[in-house]
């Protein structure tokens, strides 16, 4: 990645789930070095705070101070600074390769002739399985990792059901929030056992962390109770048991 | 994360997929402190060349100097040097949670009583995907992606093979070299276009990353002058046509 990095006017990258410990080594060189840096709302105030003293940093999420901006002005903003020969770090939540719209930004770029390099984060579903003390993927339980999104446009229509509700199966749930009782429902209606273990880690890696044990049956009501960002993991339970006990206590 | 670090004895962490940058901050600074690093083969030398000057390594992987090791024979000599007092450093390459056996780790630590955490690494199909500046997921193409092994004792025998034939799936195949020909059976038997788009990168991140632009027709062909470790990327093609054309006439 160092060969690009002369011509190199934008870095897009990812600041992983939230704490500063996650980030990578790459990352943190770039905020140091960055002239401006446009960070989604998530991107946690402990890894804003170790951007360098010249940076500006710029808000683009919807809940920021300033009015909210589309996607479109993002890329156009992008697109402006570095034409000013600043040099941009467009830095998102997590992985910017896992629902990220980083397509959308990297079309712009590509249209505006502008050079470009994509540094990879730490996605939550890694993160809050780490927390768990769980992996993902497991001999002889599943083969198979799904990173969904319960927040598009079109819904969850047209997930796997049958794939996901055989026992075993794992997927983490990106913005699932509103999605919780429709995947459930859709899984039982697919056999899916109601004590199927399931997950909720909200603020993963986060000193806010909290995880919320949770089963099939129990899936909405306990998603529900997230307040900040949260990953739903489909398939997992807490492996430390004190964990799952303290955490309910709170 | 940190207000576990005084009791740990064990950290389990991943070291990403190969280029020291994408080292996290936290697995960087465990490497500066530890006692005994025990790593995969996979583990690159650039990052093992980060560890501390008191830190022992040891090899764990089966094309090590010594003879091979077992998975008991690894999950024992972790509990034995932890409970020597040693600071133990478990560094696995790209993510644990990811085909990196941590559980069967975690039990022989969790049968010792031994504290650990799990740091999350870079995994593969992340730093694969950034290197060809496309996105894992992507709006009006994918709501899903998956990560699949091909290097199981049962094959990919039981994969849903409908949902990944259908134009815009994305999935991301570890250890796939050998399973490339029956992955490409499986899909055009149900239905997925000869032309659909496909990417084998070899060495994803490092100084000798090789990408290899496939297609489904093609993609055994081009698995098969992978040399180091590859991931495969179906329904990806690197965005930018000149490295493609670049890598295709090495």
């Amino acid at each position: 990645m160092e060969t690009l990095e002369t011509q190199t006017q934008v870095t897009l990258a990812g600041a992983g789930p939230g704490d500063p410990d996650l980030l990578t080594v790459a990352v943190l060189r770039e905020m140091t070095c960055a002239d401006v840096i446009l960070h989604d709302t998530l991107v946690s105030a402990e890894v804003l705070a170790l951007a360098g003293p010249q940076a500006k940093l710029i808000e683009t999420g919807k809940t920021g101070f300033g009015p909210s901006m589309k996607q479109s002005d993002i890329s156009d903003l992008i697109v402006r600074l570095a034409r000013e020969g600043q040099r941009v770090l467009r830095l998102k939540s997590g992985d910017p390769g896992v629902f990220g719209r980083l397509g959308e930004e990297l079309d712009a770029l590509d249209a505006a002739g502008i050079a470009y390099r994509v540094l990879p984060g730490i996605t939550a579903a890694s993160a809050a399985a780490a927390s768990l003390g769980q992996s993902l993927t497991e001999r002889g339980r599943n083969r198979e990792l799904r990173l969904l999104t319960g927040h598009d446009a079109d819904g969850l229509a047209e997930q796997d059901w049958t794939a996901l509700a055989r026992p075993g199966a794992v997927a983490a749930i990106y913005m699932g929030k509103r999605a919780a009782r429709y995947v459930q429902g859709r899984l039982m209606m697919h056999g899916a056992s109601p004590a199927t273990p399931a997950c909720v880690v909200e603020n993963a890696s986060r000193a806010d962390q909290v995880i919320r044990p949770a089963t099939l049956a129990t899936l909405p009501t306990v998603t529900a109770e997230a307040k900040g960002p949260a990953v739903i993991l489909l398939g997992l339970a807490p492996r430390d048991a004190r964990i799952a006990l303290k955490e309910v206590a709170l």
